[in-house]
């Protein structure tokens, strides 16, 4: 049982990363108005939030601009478009992902840059990249943070392998991501006990980034604070592919950090959210999520049904079950 | 850390209890249909669900007939209509509050009754009308639970004192309710261990009652399951007062005995659900229920707010804040 002063206390090294822009577009194919990331911005500031993700910095070669928003690519102008020189104690994240990012050139300088926080999303089988990408963000000045993505079908072993790598990188936190939405709080409190062997021995942090099809995001994010787990994503009202993300919401009502305060995200979702949910934006907990969460699967399948409008919810489990 | 035998074995002493009518009935006056109520029956019957609460028995000098549907008060004709003698391995429960039901009367042998469960709800304050009940239910016949309920703002001496009074009762379950939506995993890891410890002492199983505000329903209740408790209450798509209460259907994906099946839930959520929705029942988790769980006060002016159809939450979190 977890010590009772952990729950009342509050431990000063959490960090809290909004991640509604980027994991959040995935839904929106990133089309948020500048007033929307500049309210976003603005709460955020007010919320007390350490860190804010504005997108992914997508290869230009790759991806057709015109097809997304700006939070896609992430520029460096961009962002300065948003928030200037951003003298705040709010930081600025970016993610890089593997074979998906033109890091040499696409990433600049941190001095040219007001990206604080170079995120790499890797899948196991990418680390070596990841590494490539780590050191290549590092060298430039920025911090960085590693994403491992769809660990819920990794063999352990595998996972214990990458961890000992990015041991060694020059990473400064290493994040447990639950792409699937398929982990119970009690396998969450070991994988953070393994996450957090290796990054005791090679000083670095432990992260967490869950997904709710189970209703689970925010209770094992919080689990995994417990645990000793202390960089915490988080987006508003969940915003995030599929069933979403651990709520901003929830998340900064339940931190006992004095620094944060709840109250700016209730306004941001009451005076934002409609408007994004208007313009076609879907997500959040639904059984065709629960289903594919259940079944450890990814959630291609069930954002397909839930596209097409489907509620035939006993033939779609049929269907996934089939795909096992 | 809990054993991870426990998370991929079961314990065979585990009660799943589906709440449906009951809690789910106080949102639409418990204006279900004989057809859904069969078909609910039937769900469960394929689901491997161990009992089914029909509803209250409530008074009907207290409350007036024409103004609820019929399992506001169960009464044992009306069970009888749906399950004719329910020769089946489900077992059948009514709850009977304190108070608000004339056990003495409205509560007939066992031996007249369909009814093998009668759920005792009382406050911390009503426990000995409650043990009067219970004692009342027993000489019946009944197996009996007593749900103490609102313990997120009791004293923990005062509940350890009724604990050890229903120990001292003839009833066979006592349950951690948490009626605010207000507890966190850690909190139930806790409670959960004061209340085994009395049930141990006194040859009683413990049950949880949770409630969706924080969407910890379900994670609550599978802590609790890792901590030794035994009767999990759950409801059908989550229908109940105000957030809601533990998906039946994550429930029963989570749970290993294989005398479970999700697949008659997800049928049944299919099948009868939207219609329930379109005649007006409104339930599930939403912003105003977090504050109130977040708060730890009781959802009445969440449900009122949601009934008016208000979406201004940042000043209703204001009202609230000034309530407490």
């Amino acid at each position: 049982m977890k010590e009772i002063s952990k729950l009342l206390d509050y431990r000063p090294g959490i960090k809290v990363v909004d991640a509604t822009l980027r994991d959040g577009g995935l839904v929106n194919d990133f089309r948020f108005s500048d007033d929307f990331v500049k309210a976003l911005y603005n709460a955020n500031l007010r919320a007390g939030v350490d860190y804010m993700e504005f997108g992914y910095r997508a290869d230009k070669e790759m991806f057709d601009e015109s097809k997304f928003g700006p939070c896609k690519f992430s520029s460096d102008d961009y962002l300065r478009s948003i928030v200037g020189e951003n003298n705040t104690d709010l930081k600025l994240a970016i993610m890089a992902d593997v074979g998906r990012c033109n890091y040499k050139e696409d990433i600049h300088d941190r001095s040219e840059s007001p990206v604080d926080l170079i995120r790499v999303a890797t899948y196991l089988h990418q680390i070596p990249t990841a590494v490539d990408m780590i050191e290549d963000a590092k060298a430039k000045g920025y911090e960085v943070s590693c994403n491992i993505m769809a660990i819920s079908n990794a063999q352990e072993s595998d996972v214990s392998v990458a961890l000992d790598i990015l041991g060694k990188s020059p990473v400064d936190v290493i994040y447990i991501v639950d792409s699937f939405g398929a982990l119970y709080p009690e396998q969450i409190a070991r994988i953070a006990n393994l996450y957090c062997e290796f990054a005791e021995k090679y000083d670095k942090k432990v992260g967490i980034h869950a997904h709710n099809n189970q209703q689970l995001a925010f209770a094992n994010t919080i689990e995994a604070v417990g645990d000793g787990v202390d960089w915490l994503d988080a987006t508003y009202a969940s915003m995030g592919r599929g069933a979403g993300n651990c709520a901003m919401e929830l998340l900064l009502g339940f931190l006992k950090n004095p620094k944060y305060n709840v109250y700016p995200v209730i306004q941001f979702i009451e005076s934002q959210m409609p408007a994004v949910r208007e313009a076609g934006a879907v997500w959040g907990y639904d059984f065709q999520y629960l289903m594919t969460g259940l079944l450890n699967q990814h959630p291609r399948t069930a954002i397909e049904f839930t596209k097409q409008g489907r509620k035939d919810y006993a033939e779609f489990y049929k269907e996934i079950l089939l795909q096992d």
